[in-house]
Formats: structure tokens, C-alpha cells, sequence
């Protein structure tokens, strides 16, 4: 078998990889996506790099998969994005086999994700995954079986819309008091913000790290802040950490996975999350139900949802 | 191919039938268990039945299927029922092997309403299907793919055992604040009996229609006075019905199955709790994600799990 193009998309970077049909990754571009480029911008620097990767290519490129940072129609193969101008029903996959002249699958960034770590990653070896990424906003991917359950409107997965408090705020889909408005990084940001507001003392370190100014408060910065012991910081990580263990345990109560895999930027907090996540797993766990789920981090760091791409590239070739 | 035995074992009645391979009903026994009779009555009564329908049936018995109303270790074919004295770890799959000298297949009540419903009930015709067994306990057993997703402890479709609440009382299972403690016949029944003694006057028709004393009070008078237009009855049947909407739209949220479907004894409730469901659907529904799930009551009524036994059957064979 020939070689595989992998496409990641994301809001803050994007890759653009060629692959082995084992997997093996031979070549990576890896740049800052320019938000205000938009969808033009983004196609024109696809179209370069993929034009180099297959000029560098050692045997033929037989397939393509795609990994987009936001909402697909797998059905369709069209981005269905409403946050990003530009991109709303564009047929991606169309538009790379035009482009490109070969096949190509696409799905969204949660489930690429999770066939990354389930082939290539922490979910080796598993029957059944639930993979998150923690990201800007929180998605879900579900493999039982060696396959992505989409469900019935492909919006299986979607843990960062489960409702957990009445009490919430207004979710980025409109609805209250989603797990996204708790424990994603503009989450986790936002509280950090309102902290500033509120007890402008407590966020000296935090807002150092964001470089000077408390309306740049990054989640990565309130990270990093608590990695060094900032107790502000500490305690706005553990309650996002808190309210995912909430969520999880629903996860396995619903479909009890070999493994939960936490990807996504915010995944890299590491122990800052896992600590809290296990902490209410254990307060809230059933005597009489034993589910050994694991909760673990992934694998490929940041490249969960590029692996998963490769995946794609296999079943589309 | 031959005839099939369905037995279904349940807490208030148990059903031994006769069916053949295309699941068409030939011969059924109906009877109200025993309880204090334990396994050895039980097992005197299915071994009376098996054989009567056994001499009845018009051509040999191919295999048996069983539902049990109880949690199973499906690994192992046997019941691990730790509520019902005598059944633990029994390995009831065995002693229909021996008794009746067919293959069999052994299963929970909810797995087995979810096969039932799926083949031959309002499930017939999806890909996937959640199913709720509404009874003194809540259960749910989960198909894609026309298959059974039992998870990696057999504890996929546990949505009983949801945490909805930090406030709620402790459950059968040993954890606080699950759903059963606030949606089931047990927790609506313990609701009632919580306002006879603080509001008397609040139950009398709920407690004539029990047989006269509040301790006696069930779930089935609660719906009975509630389908009359009495108030509190209403109310309490309400609020169980919106706890469930919760709890199903974590469903859609991480499965997005075609239907959901509600069975088991509480279900024969109808619009009583179907109403309270769709309204919680509603106000908390994003409108960003527009999951097509459908809620429907089943349509085998108290037959799900026995019909799901008949697909046990087909498998065993």
C-alpha cells in the first residue's frame, strides 16, 4: 500500500502529515492557523503543504483524512461549522479529492480523536473507548467495537453539552449550564476573568503569565499558575476537574468503556485534572455497581486527532 | 428450525412461553411470583412449565432464553443478584442446560427488554435503541448496531444508577442522589408515603386506592389517582417524569440513539410521565445540537423481556 495524507484543523494550529499505511509518520508541517484568514486563507496553505508532502512522498499518496476543529456531517462530508465564517456546509472532503485527486474522509475533531488514541494510542488493546478533548470547547468520541458510534444525528459523544447545574450560564449552544460552561480552558478562562473582577489579588500570578493584563487570562496561564502551587489557580483547575468527574461518571454509567482518554490542550494540566476527576469518581461511586473504567491521559498529546485522520485515510483509501 | 422457551423471571411475576423461531407467541404461562418461596420455589415452578410446554409443542425445543429481573454476570452465565436470597452467583443458564437439555442464553431483564423491544417492539426498523425499564428498580440496556453494548463489567446502560442530585437519599446501590431514588415505582411510592405523613389529607385518595393504609401506599395507586386528575398524586408522578427527562437527555447527549424506549411496569403510566419528559426535553434543549431522538413508550407493554428472551434463544441456538 501506497502512503496517507492526515489533515488536523484546529482553531489554534493545524498540521498536515504524511503517513505510512502503518501508521508511521514520515513527514509533518505543523504551523498557527491564522484566524482571520479564514477559510481561503486555510485551503490555500493546505493546498501548499500537501502539494510538498506529495512531491516528497517516496511511493504514490493513496488517501486523505480529515480532522476539523469543530461540527461535521459526516454524511454529507461537509464542515457544518456556525463559528467560523466561511466554513458553514463546505464539502471538504470534495474539495481534497479535487484538489488532490484522492480519496478522502472527514469527521470532526472529538471522534477523529478518538480513533487516534484507539489505534494508535492509549486505547490500544480496548474493546471500547469514550475519548474527550478539552479544548477551547469539549467533545466526545465513542468506539465500541473497534467503531465510531456517531449516533443517530452524528451528535453521539457530545459529553460537553451534558446539562449539570441549573445554575449555569449560557453555553456556546445556547442552552444552560453545559459541562463545556464549567470545565472547558474558556471556562476555566472566563472564571479566572471573573476572579480578576471580583478579588484582583488573588490573580497576581495568573495574570502575570498571561502577559500582563487580566482580560488576556488564559487557562493555559491559570495552568501553569497552579503547576507552581498558586492557590487560586489551583482551585479554579480542581472545580472544572470536578464537574468532568461528574461528567465521566455518567459516561460509565451509560456505557462503561475499557477506557476514558482525555486529549485536547487542556488534557496537558495532566494530574491538575486526573486528581479531582478520581476524587469525585470516588465519593460518588455505587457499592453494588464495580465499573473498572480507566480514566486516563492520551497518548498522543496533541496529535490524537491527526493519528485519527491517518485512521480515516485507511478506511477512505 | 425448532421451537424456543422464553422464561422471564421478575420480581412480582415470572412468564414461561412458548414461541416459535419467527418469535411468534404459541403458548404462555403467567404467574405471580412468590417471594418467599426464594430460588428453590422458582425453580420447581419453571421446571413444572418448561415441561408442560415442552409436551405441548408441536415440534422439538431448539433453545431456551431467559430474562432475569436482577443483575447478571453475562461472562459467566450466571445471576448475581445480592437483593434476592438464594440466587447469588447461581448459575441459572446451567440448570436450564441440564433441566430441559437445551443450549441457553441468560441475561438482566433490561439487556433483555432492550432485544425485545429492538426485534419485535417499537424498536424494530432503528439502528440503535436505548431502553428504560421502569419498574421498582430502573435499568436500561443500550443496542447500535443491532447488537447488545454490554460494556467492559456488563454495566453499560445503568441508568439507574445516574447521580442526578447532591440532596437525594441513599440508593439501593449504595450511592446517593441516582435516579432510581427519584424516578422509580419504589421512589414514587416512598414519596407518597412522605407526604402521608407530613399532609394526610393530601393522600386520601392515593391511600383508598392502595387499599386503605399509607404504608401500603404504591406507585400504580399513585399513577391510578393521578390519571383521576388528583393533584398531589399529579405532582409527585411529575417530578419523577422530569428527573427521567434529565437522565434520557444525558442519553442523547452521549449515545444519540434513534428512539429511546420506555418499558417495565411504571411505563403503563403513559403521557403521565411521557409529558413531564418532553417538557424537560424541551427547556433544556440546545439549539445549537438539534439530537432527533424520538421518547416512546414500548410496545410490548410487560412483555419486552420476554420477548428478549426469545432472542436470547435464537442466539443460544
Amino acid at each position: 500500500m501506497n502512503n496517507l495524507i492526515a489533515i488536523d484543523i484546529g482553531g489554534t494550529a493545524y498540521r498536515v502529515g504524511l503517513f505510512d499505511a502503518q501508521g508511521r509518520r514520515l513527514l509533518l508541517f505543523e504551523n498557527p492557523t491564522l484566524r482571520s484568514g479564514g477559510r481561503q486563507w486555510m485551503l490555500e496553505q493546505l493546498e501548499k503543504q500537501c502539494r510538498a508532502l506529495k512531491q516528497n512522498s517516496d511511493s504514490p499518496i493513496q488517501a486523505c483524512g480529515v480532522s476539523f476543529g469543530g461540527p461535521v456531517n459526516f454524511g454529507l462530508q461537509q464542515v457544518t461549522s456556525i463559528h467560523v465564517p466561511g466554513w458553514e456546509n463546505f464539502a471538504l472532503a470534495s474539495w481534497v479529492k479535487e484538489t488532490l485527486g484522492v480519496p478522502c474522509l472527514l469527521d470532526n475533531d472529538a471522534n477523529a480523536g478518538a480513533l487516534g488514541e484507539y489505534h494508535y494510542g492509549a486505547g490500544r488493546g480496548t474493546q471500547s473507548l469514550f475519548y474527550v478533548t478539552l479544548s477551547t470547547g469539549i467533545g466526545g468520541g465513542l468506539i465500541s467495537g473497534g467503531k465510531l458510534l456517531r449516533g443517530r444525528d452524528s451528535l453521539a459523544g457530545e459529553i460537553g453539552h451534558l446539562v449539570m447545574t441549573d445554575a449555569g450560564v449560557t453555553c456556546s449552544c445556547g442552552a444552560r449550564g453545559c459541562l463545556e460552561t464549567l470545565s472547558s480552558a474558556s471556562a476555566i478562562a472566563r472564571t479566572a476573568q471573573e476572579w480578576a473582577e471580583r478579588r484582583p489579588e488573588a490573580v497576581t500570578r495568573m495574570v502575570e503569565l498571561s502577559g500582563g493584563s487580566a482580560e488576556g487570562l488564559t487557562a493555559k496561564a491559570v495552568a501553569q499558575a497552579a503547576l507552581e502551587g498558586d492557590m487560586p489557580a489551583a482551585r479554579i483547575i480542581r472545580d472544572a476537574g470536578r464537574w468532568l468527574g461528574r461528567a465521566l461518571l455518567t459516561v460509565i454509567r451509560i456505557v462503561n468503556p475499557d477506557k476514558i482518554v482525555l486529549g485536547g490542550g487542556l488534557a496537558q494540566a495532566g494530574k491538575l485534572l486526573l486528581e479531582p476527576i478520581h476524587e469525585v469518581l470516588e465519593e460518588l461511586k455505587s457499592p453494588a455497581l464495580h465499573a473498572t473504567t480507566e480514566v486516563v491521559p492520551g497518548e498522543l498529546g496533541t496529535y490524537s486527532a491527526l493519528y485519527g485522520a491517518v485512521t480515516l485515510a485507511l478506511e477512505a483509501a
